[in-house]
C-alpha cells in the first residue's frame, strides 16, 4: 500500500526496533511467565522490564503497572473495577469520552450505578463549576481522559483531580492519546489510576496498561490464574508486553522531536485548511500537536474519506473506533457543533514518518476533491 | 537456552509458518481493522480470513467466532456473559476447571448467582448423575472442561451436554486444551459455547476466542466501540488474529501426526515410569495422547521440577497458572488424590518437536533424580 498514512490517532506502524526486541519471544520456544522452569523464569524478567519501562514513560513505580490486551480492556477495568469496590453512587465521565468509557459507565448500571456524562464547552473541554456541582452527589468514581482521539483537546486533568479529591472521590484518566504525544506523569496528574496503550506508539498490538495508585481497591475483570495481582488473570502477551515496554521507552526518548515535527507539519496543514474555510474543532483549546479535526461546510464526511483514499491518504472520521456507525461524531455533537457541519468532519493525526511534501501534496487534492465534490452536489440540486 | 521443553500444556513455540504469516502485518502500516481507508480494509479482510479458518478447525461458522485476547478472557466472557443474561440461578461448573472458570463463577456470586462445582471421579470425570441431580434446581449455565489441563482426562462433554439441554440449561466447554491435539467439532459436542485459545497450538499469545451457537443471549465482558459484534470491543490483534487463524489449520491438517507422534513418546514415558512405580493421574481415563501426570510417592513435585530444570529439561509441577501457589494441585485433590501424594504432582506434555531419545534421557535424568532426592531425605530422617 502506498497510500500516505495520516491515521496515526488509530493505530501506527511498529517501529522497526521495537519488532527487534519482539521477535526473540517469537522466533524461538518462550516460556509461560507463569512456568518455574528457565524458559518461564526468561518470560517472567521480560515482562519485568517491560513494566518497568511502561512505568517510567508514565512517571510511575513498576508496580503500578497492570498490563492488559488493550487501552479498551483497561478503560473497562478501571471503570468496572474500581467502581465496583464502591459504594453504588454516580460514575461522571465527560461527554467526550472513548465509548469504552461511557459504555462501560452505562453497563455499571444493571449494578445500581448511575452513569452521567459532563457536560463539555464549545471547545470540547470539561466544564469545571459543572463538575464540582455534580461532585455534590454521592460519586463513585470520575473518568476525564488527557487528550480527545478525535480533536486532540487536552484537559486539564489534574486540576478537575484536584476538585474530584477535595469531595474524596476517585478519579481516573484516559491518557491512551496522551502517551508519547506530551509529556505524562502520572503523580502530577494527580489521579487515582490512569490507561496508556501500545498500538498508538509504535508498539505492537496487544498490549496496554492501567497505572494504579496503590493504594487503591480495585476489582478484576477478568478472573483466573493470579496474574498482575490477581487484577488480570491469563498468559501474559510476551512479545507484545516486551514491544510495548520498548516502545515507551523510545517514544519518551523522542517526545521533542515528536513535538516539534507533528506541530509543524499540523501549522503547515491547518494553514491551509483555513485557506479554504475549513472549521476546525478545538483549536481554541490546548491540543496534542499531531491532531488536526476539521469540516468544510457542505461536504460530507464520510465521502471526502472515501475520495481521498482512492487518492492515496488514508485519513478519517471521526474516531476508528465505530466504523459501522453513519452517525455524526458524538464527540462533536457534545462541543454543541451543528449535526449538518459534524457529518463534514475529517481527523488527520500525524506521525514522525510524515513530511512537508505529504502535507503540501494532501492539501492539493484536498481542494480539488472538495471542488469536485461541490460541483456534483451543485448539478444534483 | 538448550533445554528440552516438555511443557506444551502451558504455551508452545510459534510455528515458523505462522510467523511468516504474521510479520507483514507487523512489519509495515497496517490500519486498524475499523478505519475505513485501505489499511484498515485489508486488517478487516485479514482477520475475516482468520474468522473463518478459526471456525473451520472448530466445526464452526465463521460469524460463530468472537476474537479474545486470550482463553483466560474467552471464559471469563463465557461464565460471565451467558450467566448475566439468566435470572440468577447456579452456575455450574466441574470441580477440576481452570481457575479461570471456577473463579468466574465464584465472582458472579456477587450478583447473585451461587457458584458450584461438580463433584468428579478419581479419574477426574464428571459424574453424570451428579450433575443429573444438580440441574434440578434453577441453573444459569454449566461449564464443563472437555480437555483437563493437567492430566489431559477428556469428558464426556456432548453426554454432559444432552443431560443440561434436556433440562433446557445452557452448556459451555473450555476446549482450549482440546484444540489441536484431539478432533474437535462443536456442532457434535452440542454445546451452546466453546473456547479455544492460539498460543497452545504453536500460535501466537494475545489471540483466542469463543465459539457460540448463534441464538445464545450474550452480554460482553468489554465495552467500548462494538467490535466482534458487540460482544467484545477494542482494536483487534490483527497480526495475532492472523497467525492463530493460521495455526489454526496447520493444526487441522497435523493432527493425525500429532496423535500418533505424541501418544508413541507418551507411551515410552508411561512405561518408563510405571518401571519407577510411579502413580499415572488419569491412566484409566481416555485422555490426550500428549499429556502424563505423575507422581512418585515421597518426592516433592517443585523440588523434582526444579532439579529437572537444572538437568536441562522444563516441566511443570501442575499447571502453570498458579505459580506464585505452592499448594498441592486442586484438580488432583477434586480427584481424591491424598496432598502428600498431590504434593509430587509433575507434569510432562509433550509436542511433535520431542523426540524418543529426549524421553528415554529424561527417564534416565528422572531415575537419577529421584534416587538422589531419596538419599537426602533419607539422611536427613
Amino acid at each position: 500500500m502506498n497510500s500516505v498514512y495520516f491515521d496515526h490517532n488509530a493505530t501506527t506502524q511498529i517501529d522497526s526496533r521495537v519488532l527487534d526486541a519482539m521477535l526473540p519471544w517469537m522466533r524461538t520456544q518462550s516460556g509461560n511467565p507463569s512456568s518455574r522452569h528457565q524458559f518461564g523464569r526468561a518470560a517472567r524478567e521480560a515482562v519485568a522490564q517491560a513494566r518497568a519501562q511502561v512505568a517510567a514513560a508514565c512517571g510511575a513505580q513498576a508496580n503500578q503497572v497492570v498490563f492488559t490486551s488493550s487501552g479498551t480492556e483497561a478503560n473497562n477495568l478501571a471503570i468496572k473495577g474500581i467502581a465496583g469496590y464502591q459504594a453504588a453512587g454516580q460514575i461522571l465521565y465527560s461527554a467526550v469520552e472513548h465509548p469504552c468509557v461511557s459504555r462501560s459507565a452505562v453497563a455499571m448500571q444493571a449494578h445500581g450505578y448511575q452513569a452521567l456524562s459532563i457536560p463539555v464547552d464549545s471547545q470540547g473541554k470539561v466544564d469545571a463549576t459543572q463538575l464540582a456541582a455534580l461532585l455534590k452527589q454521592p460519586t463513585s468514581l470520575v473518568s476525564v481522559m488527557l487528550a480527545n482521539n478525535e480533536t486532540g483537546v487536552l484537559q486539564d486533568v489534574a486540576g478537575l483531580a484536584n476538585l474530584v479529591r477535595a469531595q474524596g472521590r476517585i478519579m481516573h484518566t484516559d491518557a491512551v492519546q496522551a502517551l508519547g504525544k506530551i509529556v505524562l506523569n502520572f503523580n502530577e496528574l494527580n489521579v487515582h489510576a490512569m490507561t496508556v496503550s501500545s498500538h498508538k506508539i509504535h508498539g505492537p498490538q496487544g498490549a496496554a496498561a492501567l497505572i494504579l495508585d496503590k493504594r487503591l481497591d480495585i476489582q478484576p475483570l477478568i478472573n483466573g490464574g493470579g496474574q498482575e495481582r490477581g487484577l488480570r488473570s491469563g498468559t501474559e502477551n510476551v512479545a507484545a508486553i516486551v514491544g510495548f515496554g520498548l516502545a515507551c521507552e523510545l517514544a519518551s526518548q523522542d517526545l521533542a522531536h515528536y513535538q516539534s515535527h507533528t506541530l509543524s507539519l499540523r501549522t503547515q496543514l491547518e494553514a491551509g485548511l483555513n485557506a479554504m474555510n475549513a472549521v476546525i474543532f478545538g483549536s481554541q483549546a490546548a491540543r496534542l500537536p499531531n491532531t488536526s479535526f476539521f469540516a468544510i461546510d457542505g461536504i460530507e464526511g464520510e465521502t471526502l474519506v472515501m475520495a481521498l483514499d482512492r487518492k492515496g491518504y488514508a485519513v478519517a472520521s471521526g474516531s476508528a473506533c465505530s466504523s459501522d456507525s453513519t452517525e455524526p461524531s458524538a464527540v462533536l455533537l457534545a462541543m454543541g457543533v451543528e449535526e449538518d457541519l459534524a457529518r463534514g468532519a475529517i481527523r488527520v493525526s500525524l506521525g514522525t514518518q510524515n513530511t512537508v511534501q505529504q502535507v503540501a501534496a494532501f492539501l492539493q487534492h484536498l481542494q480539488q476533491e472538495i471542488n469536485r465534490l461541490k460541483q456534483l452536489s451543485a448539478m444534483a440540486a
